[in-house]
């Protein structure tokens, strides 16, 4: 293939081998995208986007038309996000466009002001303070959970919905006037929760990686009401990386654009399943062997409960299955992290998320034999001795 | 075509309208690259490129090996940088690259250390001070022009070379045990200037954009002798941006390696002319119009000298020929960006890199009309009086 393979976990699960679910790598979506057909195909030449420049006539110059176009029309049918009237800006993946966010919020006049405090509820999102720590900034600084913040002033609340790490469905919890609240809504998508209504908040964020599973051309979306919210994110997306990859977001543009076509056409489907059918089916099962599996465990490890939603999209009732597993070990075995990575399984520790290490977090998203892998490993973990009779 | 029309200036240059020069957009090489065949042409499957990872056996996880495999044999053809047995590391353009360096160099393990100071030789390029300084970081502070740096303690100086905005070949100023160095080489390739020497420094930073006018895509590479600060760069990278768009990655590396081919294969060229003698070509021939529109303005407008070199790559002795032009106005005159603003062309004026409004930064990039009416408007401006008879 021009373009060769893209999963670097090499050919199967070897019996020693460490299965690596600490990432939400989305594996799972490869194989729908690999039959998928010509229409998702790009082809770039040589002498095609090579400006700087994508629109002179926008504000937000570096954004190609077309991904602006496929954007809205994708959330016109799915029914997930409002875009009318908003200000569509993109970013090298929502992870940049958080950092410009930030930057937008808290970027006033006086050099002498203190840092915006940033919070969101335990369990949070791992990346949050790593991001809003990492250049020890004067304009923000991370100050933990929303729950205990207790600061006066003006504040940063981000809140995740479905949540990463717990897939819980979430509203802001600090609810002051002087707050600004951001809603990364990376998993509000029908494969993973029903979507209940139309988001139609000041500040949203989205991502190429979680709707479709293209990870690897770090693309991500914000839709903003506030004109002055959206020129300074671009501003500062102008001066950290002089916009964002074209080719990047010529490809989103064209997976986007063509999986609404494929809705859309009133022809029968060129597809045996359309994309969001396809994967929900996929989580649906995967989350069916999981719950199953932890059963068997006897209570060494317990999963979050989720609720039964009607979904708009699908016109049908569905629970939330999570890109991640929030496992929760027996407070007796305090490590959940240490338990799985005896059992060859690399997982994020509950420490990183801000609460206790009997929480650990596991991908759902990976290849199909990684996932049975996990699920087979998972089965063998028995009250804190191992099948083989080691501790762990 | 599959991937439209990159350039954002539309159909030719009328009278009224602005010309704008203060970007760099490196339009003039786009008709080489419409022209160059379909070996330069990519390709993308729906399923390919998916993953966050491009190389799970690399330190630098997300940097494509085929893209690692084209710079280096890039360097070695050009002869411009020394490679081997150095670590690449992959960036959303060399803009990202600099913070990420700036974190490397600055990171330490105490929480008060005092932010490190970063300095540059005046005139310097307009976008290190607005990097280092968009987010206030407490790990490093803009300290301005090189010469003037006295404070004790460590610091980190910024060499561009050629440099931007001048072209001259630079070395550091402040030459002082507990300084580091960082080469910003995106202008080090034989269209702007001799290549002199194989460069070898500790770290070097180099561009997709300058190198073949792939601007758009957003690719830089550092080359790295010391493996903790490709260390702290990639984990820079991690956190701010989950590595770098594989499509853009995908087709830097073909491009880069397509030109190796043409230069290495035995057979005759399959284009009439390589890129970098192509390119060379025109910086030459538009280097002459401009010398010769400065000298019929009659002491209006001047311009740096260059020296002569011999380069080891073209095999012959040759003139610095930069992608910008630092015009200098009159001392009388004032303001050199005012007065082409006031004959609509629209450029970067001294200040903003650090010296007096006399000087301005023009781009030698520009597609051919532009730069046509370029030449046009500069020869009108007649000792502060347009040819029009108004006052500039």
């Amino acid at each position: 293939p021009a373009a060769g393979s893209s999963s670097g976990s090499g050919p199967g699960v070897s019996l020693d081998s460490s299965i690596n679910l600490d990432q939400g790598d989305p594996a799972l979506f490869e194989e729908y995208w690999r039959k998928a057909g010509e229409r998702f195909n790009v082809a770039i030449g040589g002498g095609e986007l090579m400006s700087y420049f994508s629109n002179l006539n926008s504000m937000c110059w570096f954004l190609l038309p077309e991904l602006d176009v496929s954007v809205r029309r994708l959330h016109r049918l799915i029914g997930n996000a409002a875009t009318e009237g908003r200000h569509v800006v993109v970013g090298t993946g929502s992870t940049q466009l958080l950092q410009a966010v930030l930057y937008a919020l808290s970027s006033g006049d006086s050099p002498d002001q203190e840092p915006l405090s940033v919070v969101c509820a335990a369990p949070y999102y791992s990346c949050y303070p790593e991001v809003t720590g990492i250049l020890r900034s004067g304009l923000y600084k991370w100050e933990g959970d929303a729950r205990s913040f207790d600061k006066d002033g003006p504040y940063i609340e981000l809140v995740t919905s479905p949540n990463n790490p717990d897939g819980s469905i979430r509203g802001p919890v600090v609810n002051r006037g002087d707050g600004k609240v951001v809603y990364d809504l990376a998993y509000y998508w029908p494969q993973y929760t029903a979507i209940t209504h139309q988001a139609d908040h000041d500040i949203m964020l989205f991502t190429f990686s979680k709707s479709t599973g293209h990870a690897g051309s770090r693309i991500g979306w914000a839709i903003l009401k506030d004109r002055e919210v959206a020129r300074k994110m671009i501003k500062f997306m102008e001066v950290t990386s002089i916009g964002v990859s074209k080719e990047a977001q010529f490809r989103a543009s064209k997976i986007l654009g063509a999986i609404c076509d494929g809705y859309e056409s009133l022809s029968p489907e060129v597809l045996p399943e359309s994309f969001f059918e396809y994967s929900k089916r996929l989580m649906i099962k995967r989350w069916g062997k999981l719950e199953e599996a932890v059963k068997l465990g006897g209570g060494i490890f317990s999963l979050p409960k989720f609720s039964r939603e009607y979904c708009l999209f699908s016109t049908e009732f569905t629970e939330t299955r999570p890109a991640f597993a929030w496992l929760k070990c027996k407070e007796e075995l305090k490590d959940a992290e240490g338990l799985l990575r005896a059992h060859k399984v690399l997982a994020r520790g509950g420490s990183k998320f801000g609460v206790d290490p009997t929480f650990v977090r596991v991908s759902m998203l990976s290849r199909e034999d990684v996932f049975d892998a996990f699920l087979e490993r998972l089965s063998a973990i028995k009250g804190g001795i191992t099948s083989n009779g080691s501790h762990a």
